[in-house]
């Protein structure tokens, strides 16, 4: 009898001081630090699958990960002691076993990001980290009306490039920019899987929108061409969050 | 002719990294590195009057400071140039010539202030700055209950200490908690004044009260009292914000 398991974790961390997700030869990535912290928890060098590999300053409420690992606890205890050991800028808010074939990127139906913004004429200390500060004011309405073009399977290459391969096709299930105060607007987007960068560059363009700086009808213009040099840059990273991953 | 003027200004800032507002010999205070970045801007040294001594760690979005210095550009002028100089967490959020009497504690009505809670068996680590995690489940409607007996004019000598003299009666104008989502509740607390540590004493009480810890008849006996050492300690300071002072 093996006491081998795949599990599958929900984890949440403060982008700040990670250089993104996924490992590197050096410096400190979230994916370095869960498997330094997992080797330490069950003495065994075990690797993680993450859902989706998210950019250096990019925060994650809803990040999923699994691993194989042998435990002869309970999944309580494994669970305790994985929090002990993390660093105060990563905690798994969820912990379950789960089937050997379960992959969080593979198997994920859809993703769900947020980008945060404070939309006032001095920026805000107390959201310095994960809010990004516009100081003109911003045209929501029209922001929510180029959001809906993006709705529907799209060629987004001119959002960006695939992180494999050439497909750069995606379906977005969901676009919009809702206000959570009088100066606090929050995009949220959902899609099948995105582009790398695409939520940055979709809110860099979707703002020079509610600029003025482009019209509504310029982000179709924008999509068609189906060319990444036509859209803004990409916003800062430390306004966005990778909320959640949904599976069957 | 004289060019000095009395101004008001707003200030928001992240207590995290502060010993205080109050000025102190030695260690980072909010009023020590307002009143160096004012001397750099203004080329002379300028005492400023702030509406209450916030403590190690609390963050304020709406303390209200008070200072004379003159200024020969614009208004305009004075509130970039002070932002600048100012350091990331602290901020001029508005600025205004006021008149010559204004005292920001002396001609304050009321103050406000929010403590703000995560009720999850798991701490957030994107709110870990502002926010006090509470592992057992709250029950918040004996919490609010427990509020509603120190509204109006009590002595809250069981709460805190006065900053100076002996009357410790207050009158709380507001009191009570709501949810923000499932698992963040906001304690929003109103009152003429406040006493050293008094809201971070009620809070730290009312919590007792949501595990089942004090009825919220002892609420009442402990206010009863009239004796500090009856309250339950102090909440932690990082979950506290003075969110505005109002003036006629």
């Amino acid at each position: 009898m093996t006491l081998e398991h795949r599990y599958r974790a929900t984890i949440e961390y403060d982008g700040t001081d990670f250089l993104g997700y996924q490992i590197q030869a050096e410096g400190r990535t979230v994916q370095g630090e869960i498997e330094r912290c997992l080797k330490r928890v069950t003495q065994t060098s075990v690797r993680i699958d993450g859902a989706g590999r998210t950019d250096a300053g990019v925060h994650a409420i809803g990040q999923v990960i699994a691993f194989n690992v042998t435990w002869r606890h309970t999944l309580k205890d494994l669970h305790r002691a994985f929090n002990a050991t993390l660093p105060h800028d990563i905690i798994i808010s969820d912990l379950r076993i789960t089937d050997p074939a379960f992959h969080p990127r593979f198997k994920a139906l859809s993703r769900t990001y947020q980008y945060h913004v404070i939309n006032q004429r001095w920026p805000s200390v107390l959201q310095r980290r994960y809010t990004y500060h516009v100081q003109k004011e911003l045209d929501v309405t029209a922001m929510n009306e180029a959001s809906r073009l993006l709705l529907g399977s799209h060629n987004f290459a001119s959002f960006g490039k695939p992180p494999q391969g050439h497909n750069t096709v995606r379906n977005v299930i969901e676009a919009g920019w809702s206000a959570t105060s009088d100066t606090q607007l929050t995009f949220s987007i959902t899609a099948n899987a995105f582009l790398y960068r695409m939520v940055r560059t979709i809110v860099g363009t979707l703002i020079q929108v509610g600029l003025g700086r482009l019209a509504v009808s310029d982000v179709k213009d924008i999509l068609d061409a189906q060319d990444l040099t036509r859209s803004a840059p990409p916003a800062p990273a430390h306004g966005l969050c990778l909320v959640s991953v949904a599976y069957p």
